[in-house]
C-alpha cells in the first residue's frame, strides 16, 4: 500500500538529483482560469521519468544493484531509467524496438545506458527484456504499475502544493497512470480540498474506459500523436489509485493536442510534446469544470521529434490564417505570374513557393494553374488578397 | 551615475512583479563548459524588458505619472513599457509603425496600452512619438540608454549571483546595450572575478565595432534574424557602461543563431528568438574562452514569429540530414513512381512532398522528373536511399 511518507522519503532522496521544476504563469492562454504550468518538460531528460525511475533504483539492495536493471521503452522512461542508473552508478540495459527513432536511441546510451536492439514492434523488445531479465537477473523497472515509481513522480503534487498553496485543481496526463496516481495519491492525502483531474488521448483512452466500465480494460488498438501517453491497458496499482484519487478523467483529440502544443510554443515559450500538452488541450477547450479556478496544467515532458514538431507548426499555421496556398488559373500568356505576384507584394504577404503547371485538365486549353504557397498575418488578411486579386480579372479557385 | 543601490532598489520595486525567471542546466548543447539558461524568454511578456519599463515608470513622480508614458517599438520594448504602465496603474501609449505584425499589435493592446500606428517605417513612428510626447507631456520611456531602465535590467545580474554563485562567467546578448550595461555593472561591482561577455548580430555589430573603434559609432544598415538586437548606434549610458564592465564583446553570424534556437528547442525545450540565442551561439560556436568553465548564457526573449520558427526549423533539420529532397529522372512509363516509393518506404524514410513533371528540358524526350520531399533520419540514412535507388536503376540526379 502506497503510503505518503514513502513520497515525502522520494522527495529527500531525489533532492539535488531530479530539478525542483518551475511553476510559471500561463495567463497568455486565455484559458478563462488563472492558469500555471508545472514545467517537467524542463527537467533532466525532458520528461518527469526521471523521478520515479531513480527512486526505484535507489530502492534497491546492494544484490540488486549490483546486478543492474533493464527496462523497454522507446522513449522517455528509457532515458529516465538510464539516467536514474547512471546517478545510482549502476549498470542499466534497455531494450528498444529496432525502429525507433535515432535520436532517442542516442540520447538513451547518452545517460549511460546500453541499448539492446530487437527486431520487431514494442512487444518484441518488452518479450526480450523478459527473457534477459530472467537469464542475468536484472531488476526490470516497470514504467508505472510500481509502487516505489508512483511515489517519485508522487513527489511532483508535494512540489505543486509548496509552490502554489492556493492551488485549487490540478490537471495531469495519464498513459498507464504512473504519474497522475502519485500526484493525486500525495496532493488528496495532503489538500483533500484540491481537485485532481486527469486526461487522455481520445485515441487511447484506456484508463477513462476502465474507470467508467468499472473494471481494466484492454484496446486492442491505439493511435494518438501523444506517444507518450499511447497505452493499452492501465496498471493494477495505477486503476485502483485513479478510482480512489482522482476526480475526473477527460480525452482531447488531436487537433487540440496540437493546438495546444502550438499555443505553448508561440504564447509560453515552452517546447512540449503531445503526451505533456494534453493537460492545457484539456483547459482550453473547457473539457473541465474550472473556470474562475486557479489551476496547475502539469506538462509532463518536451521530448517532441522535430519533425513533427514541425507539421503541428504547419498545421496550425494553416488553420490560424497565417499560411494560404492559392490556387490560381491564367491565360498562359507572358506577364501574368508577374502581375500575381505583384499584386500579392502590394498587400505585404511573403511567397514561400510558387508551382506554374501548363499541363491541366480542367483550365482552358491554353491556360496554366499556379499554386502560390504565402505566408499571411491572418484570415482577414487572406481574404483581402483573394478580393484585390480577383479585382485584378486574375481566376482565384480557391 | 549608475550606482549598485539603485539596482537593489529595483529588486525591490520589481518583487512580485517581474518573476525571478529559473536558472536551467543547459548539459544537454555539449558546448564544452558547464552550462546553464538564465531563462528570461520565460519573464512575463516574453522578455527582459518588462523590468527596465516597469522600473523607470515606477519612479515618476504622481505628476508624471498623471499624464502617462510614451514609447515607440514594434517589439519587445512595447510589450514591456505597457504592462509596467499597466501594473504601476498609468496610461501608455505606444507607437508602431503601421506595417508592425498583428500578433505584435494585439499583444501590446492586451496588456493595455493604447496603440498608434503610424504610416512609414521605424524612424516615423520615432519621430511621431516625439511629437505626442512634446504634445501632450508624456514621459517617454527610452528602450536602453536611461538609467532607471538599465538599473531594471541589471537586476537579472544580482538574480544570477544568487542562484548560481559559483558562476564564473555571463554571456548577454547585445542591442542597444541597455541589459548587460545592466547586468554587467551588477556583477562586476560585487564580483569583479565573474566575467562578462557582450554578443551581437554579425549584421548589426554597432557596439562591437564602437567599443572597437573608442567611440560610438552609427551603422547605416543593420541585417540579422535577431530583430531584438537590431539596433544601429549604441547609448551614450550604455556606450560608457560596456567600456567600462564588459570583458569581451564577439558577434555570431545567422546560421549560428538559427542553430542555437534549433538546439534550444530540441534539446532544452524552449523557444528563444533570435537576439534571445546569440548568447548561446556565441558558446556553442566557440567565440570565447569558457571551456570548462561554469557559464550562463542569458536567454533574453522567446517573442519569435511562428512562421519564422518554422524556417528556422526547416533549415535546421535539412542541415542535420533529417529533411532531404530528391531529383530523380524517369522514363514515363507505369509503375516508375510507384517503385520509387517502395523502394523507400522499404528503407523507413517518409514522403512529405512529391512532384512529377513530364515537361522537362533536360531529360530525355520521353523521361519526366520527380521531385520528392522525404523525413530523413540523418544524412547517413540519406545516403542509403540514395544507394538503394542507383542500385534499382533508377536516376538520382542530385
Amino acid at each position: 500500500m502506497l503510503n505518503i511518507s514513502e513520497i515525502f522519503n522520494a522527495a529527500a532522496v531525489l533532492k539535488g538529483v531530479a530539478r525542483k521544476t518551475d511553476i510559471i504563469p500561463a495567463n497568455r492562454l486565455d484559458c478563462g482560469c488563472d492558469l500555471y504550468l508545472k514545467t517537467e518538460n524542463l527537467q533532466l531528460t525532458g520528461s518527469f521519468k526521471l523521478r520515479g525511475a531513480y527512486y526505484k533504483i535507489s530502492q534497491l539492495s546492494d544484490e540488486e544493484k549490483a546486478k543492474g536493471v533493464i527496462a523497454c521503452s522507446a522513449g522517455n522512461h528509457a532515458q529516465g531509467v538510464a539516467l536514474g542508473a547512471t546517478h545510482n552508478g549502476i549498470k542499466s540495459l534497455i531494450c528498444l524496438p529496432a525502429g525507433a527513432p535515432i535520436s532517442k536511441v542516442e540520447a538513451t546510451k547518452g545517460y549511460g545506458a546500453e541499448v539492446c536492439l530487437v527486431p520487431g514492434v514494442y512487444d518484441d523488445a518488452y518479450a526480450k527484456a523478459i527473457e534477459l531479465q530472467k537469464e542475468h537477473g536484472y531488476t526490470f523497472v516497470h514504467p508505472f504499475d510500481d509502487e516505489l515509481v508512483i511515489a517519485g513522480q508522487g513527489t511532483i503534487g508535494l512540489e505543486i502544493l509548496e509552490q502554489l498553496p492556493d492551488v485549487e485543481a490540478v490537471v495531469v496526463p495519464i498513459g498507464g497512470g504512473g504519474l497522475i496516481s502519485g500526484v493525486a495519491f500525495a496532493i488528496k492525502t495532503l489538500r483533500p480540498d484540491v481537485k485532481v483531474y486527469g486526461v487522455q488521448a481520445a485515441g487511447a483512452p484506456s484508463m477513462e474506459r476502465s474507470i467508467h466500465e468499472g473494471t481494466p480494460v484492454h484496446l486492442d488498438s491505439v493511435s494518438t500523436i501523444a506517444d507518450g501517453i499511447a497505452v493499452k491497458q492501465p496498471g493494477e496499482n495505477t486503476y485502483e489509485l485513479c478510482k480512489q484519487y482522482v476526480d475526473e478523467i477527460v480525452t482531447v483529440n488531436d487537433d487540440e493536442t496540437a493546438a495546444a502544443i502550438l499555443a505553448l510554443m508561440e504564447r509560453q515559450k515552452v517546447v512540449a510534446e503531445g503526451a505533456g500538452a494534453v493537460a492545457v488541450a484539456a483547459v482550453m477547450f473547457h473539457k473541465l469544470p474550472v473556470n474562475g479556478k486557479k489551476v496547475v496544467c502539469l506538462v509532463s515532458g518536451g521530448n517532441i521529434d522535430v519533425n513533427t514538431l514541425n507539421r503541428v507548426i504547419t498545421r496550425g499555421l494553416a488553420k490560424s490564417g497565417r499560411n494560404y496556398t492559392f490556387i490560381i488559373d491564367l491565360f498562359d500568356k507572358p506577364g501574368q505570374l508577374s502581375g500575381v505576384l505583384h499584386a500579392i507584394a502590394d498587400l505585404g504577404a511573403n511567397v514561400i513557393s510558387v508551382t506554374h503547371e501548363r499541363i491541366n485538365t480542367t483550365a482552358e486549353i491554353n491556360g496554366c494553374t499556379i499554386r502560390l504557397e504565402l505566408e499571411t498575418r491572418d484570415n482577414a488578411h487572406i481574404d483581402e488578397i483573394r478580393k484585390s486579386l480577383m479585382s485584378s480579372g486574375f481566376h482565384v479557385m480557391n
